[in-house]
């Protein structure tokens, strides 16, 4: 199987002024074509540490993907060390110059003299059209092996890799295919995950199962390669299926649903509605719910009851319950909820309460103490969480934990 | 002058399934110290592959700091590779498997066995606590250079980067210092800034001034080095005037403030207090205001009125009104700014509908069409934006302008 290796190119990446999205980009759509990527490297401006990225590169893989380093600007150095590591002089391509010189023309710009630096290339090496912006690509054999540099400017980037690069990779990965099938779960740890699907997560096996976590949603990865297409699908999809059977409902969606789209999905199928009550979490949950494009069909309101005042003037939470009990409480959350499904005339509502943190923590009532209520005409359940984190996370795995707590009772 | 480079280590990287942002936090942060990252490498989740990973990045310089593989399942081997590095065993810490113990045990959830091996480490190796996750990260020296691992989970490493790594890093940075101011702006795009600022965007230049864009808020960022921290400080802090004084009102803020913490402090200060009315960024509004720690303090309550009828029974804007003009609509804005700062007896109140898209347009109403108000007891002025964008952007830049139209409001 083929390999590939990447090199960022740029200062701003190694100064954390930018993120760098194109290697997470190229990592993704070369593992699809079947050359996985084996290292990435990301280097300054500077002749001396480019050369020496591509050299590292190319000892991993036989493809290198460059990004970086390919405008008019003098601390654009992808072309000469190019040059340098493939031991040529840069040439002057006069039908660049060309090109370059109409695509200022087509846009009544001028082009400034530093403009033609774009037209050089390392001799014997190829230009790969650029149609967004003006700096051209470079494909450059070496050893046999293939080094493809394209603009760091991502729009740029990602249409030069599909319509130049791509084709000819498709080509030299030959027979091998990769399927990838991503199973979204929620409401169980990694540890224990990883402990219930044992073995199978095991390295080295095909399909390879990885796992992350994001604030609290694990998404299992499973990596299938094959011969063809069609059997690396298929292994994919029975993987899939025994990891479903293993975790049961802890497995919320595939690919990239959120538990927001999950719970829109079986609400329109269902016929249902839900309103939602919201105190610490501020808005943050009629705000996941309404990210799904179509919301509006089963989401009409929500409050965002915030003071003790708000919460029995527009909710009906009767003042004495609240001195009574705290507004961080049990019975809070379920008047909450209760007040908004009545309020709203939904069939579901949610009613969140708790201390998100920093301040606001009692002996008895720590920061990150949420109490979450589901309430329906067949009752009202109440969850007591603890989330020993910061307040965005807080908020965030709230606002989750009550849209698992609507997900679960969708089943029945 | 001490440098740094970074290796992140993780299959999910080199699959694209995660953006390494681990990576520019670091580099940002290690920056400011006065340690600049020279190098940053990512790697896959093999013994051999780490260890070479290290090997490269403890050529490249002073310190090298890791993130990821430090979990408990079988693909986490970040501990076995920096032990096989140092060329020492790994052993087992029984005060940190206590921790580890007390860690679950606090939290009522039951340790599976898969988790005592993260209470190992390379022997002379010390361990960096972890506040917020069972895995502790780990400090290493070799060769007089300086090793931290710690784990991906970017909260996690954040904090324990802040906490355990940042001051030892402080000392060995000794001499050379960057000062780094950040400007925050928010109203004027990034080429027109860039147009006004003229030449003092120079590159070569100290400080140097890069210029960073994330959904509209543009950050200008100020780096000056120099001998000592005074002098850098003062140069960085001149050049940050100049920059105000050119920009004016564009620049709402420094550091990491965000518009709703700018918006908050004034509140504040002037003792004013606002509620909102959300229709298209159904509650986004509201959770950036409640973000900010104490927002409590000037917001109590918002509504999310998603349909019309909500709008009508929740704010009080006259169903006909819906009907004559359409709840997109400035006079809907209107009384919805107006219906929320009667309700909730506010200084002000922001009203906003539009259509977030992808559907709902029409041939008059494109998508991304918004209305936003501000109502005061001065008044209410609305504000027509056409966002040219995804439905995410649109939504965000919509609760943003309306943050900013309160934050000049209170200028006054």
């Amino acid at each position: 199987m083929k390999k590939a290796s990447i090199v960022s190119i740029g200062n701003e990446i190694l100064a954390g002024a930018t993120v760098d999205t194109n290697a997470a980009h190229l990592s993704a759509e070369l593992l699809s074509i079947g050359i996985p990527v084996v290292s990435s490297y990301a280097v300054g401006d500077e002749i001396g540490r480019i050369v020496r990225g591509l050299e590292l590169a190319g000892a991993d893989a036989e493809v290198v993907i460059i990004t970086g380093g390919l405008g008019p600007t003098d601390d654009d150095l992808t072309r000469q060390a190019l040059a340098k590591f493939l031991n040529v002089e840069l040439k002057l391509d006069s039908e660049l110059l060309e090109d370059i010189r109409e695509y200022f023309a087509r846009r009544n710009l001028k082009m400034v003299a530093r403009n033609e630096i774009q037209a050089f290339l390392p001799a014997g090496a190829k230009a790969l059209p650029n149609n967004r912006g003006t700096a051209p690509g470079i494909r450059a054999e070496s050893d046999g092996k293939l080094f493809f540099a394209m603009p760091g400017v991502p729009p740029e980037m990602k249409q030069m890799f599909a319509e130049s690069v791509v084709p000819e990779l498709r080509r030299l990965a030959g027979g091998q295919a990769v399927a990838i099938r991503k199973l979204r779960c929620f409401g169980m740890g990694e540890s224990t995950i990883a402990q219930k699907l044992g073995s199978i997560m095991e390295r080295g096996r095909n399909p390879l199962i990885n796992c992350t976590t994001h604030y609290g949603v694990i998404t299992l990865h499973v990596v299938a390669t094959a011969e063809n297409a069609e059997t690396a699908e298929r292994m994919a999809l029975k993987d899939e299926e025994s990891l479903r059977q293993t975790l049961g409902e802890v497995v919320y969606g595939a690919g990239e649903q959120t538990l927001a789209q999950v719970v829109g999905e079986k609400l329109i199928r269902l016929g249902k509605s839900v309103a939602v009550a919201e105190s610490c979490t501020g808005g943050l949950l009629a705000k996941l719910i309404t990210d799904v494009p179509g919301a509006s069909e089963y989401f009409t309101r929500g409050w965002v009851t915030y003071s003790n005042e708000a919460k029995s003037s527009e909710l009906g939470v009767p003042a004495g319950l609240i001195e009574r009990h705290g507004a961080v409480s049990e019975q809070v959350a379920r008047e909450m909820a209760r007040g908004a499904r009545q309020k709203a005339r939904t069939d579901f509502a949610i009613g969140i309460t708790g201390i998100a943190g920093p301040g606001g923590a009692t002996e008895q009532k720590p920061a990150g103490l949420v109490y979450i209520s589901v309430d329906s005409d067949r009752g009202c359940d109440t969850k007591r969480c603890i989330f020993n984190h910061e307040r965005r996370f807080v908020r965030l795995r709230s606002a989750q934990t009550a849209l698992n707590m609507l997900r679960l009772k969708l089943k029945d």
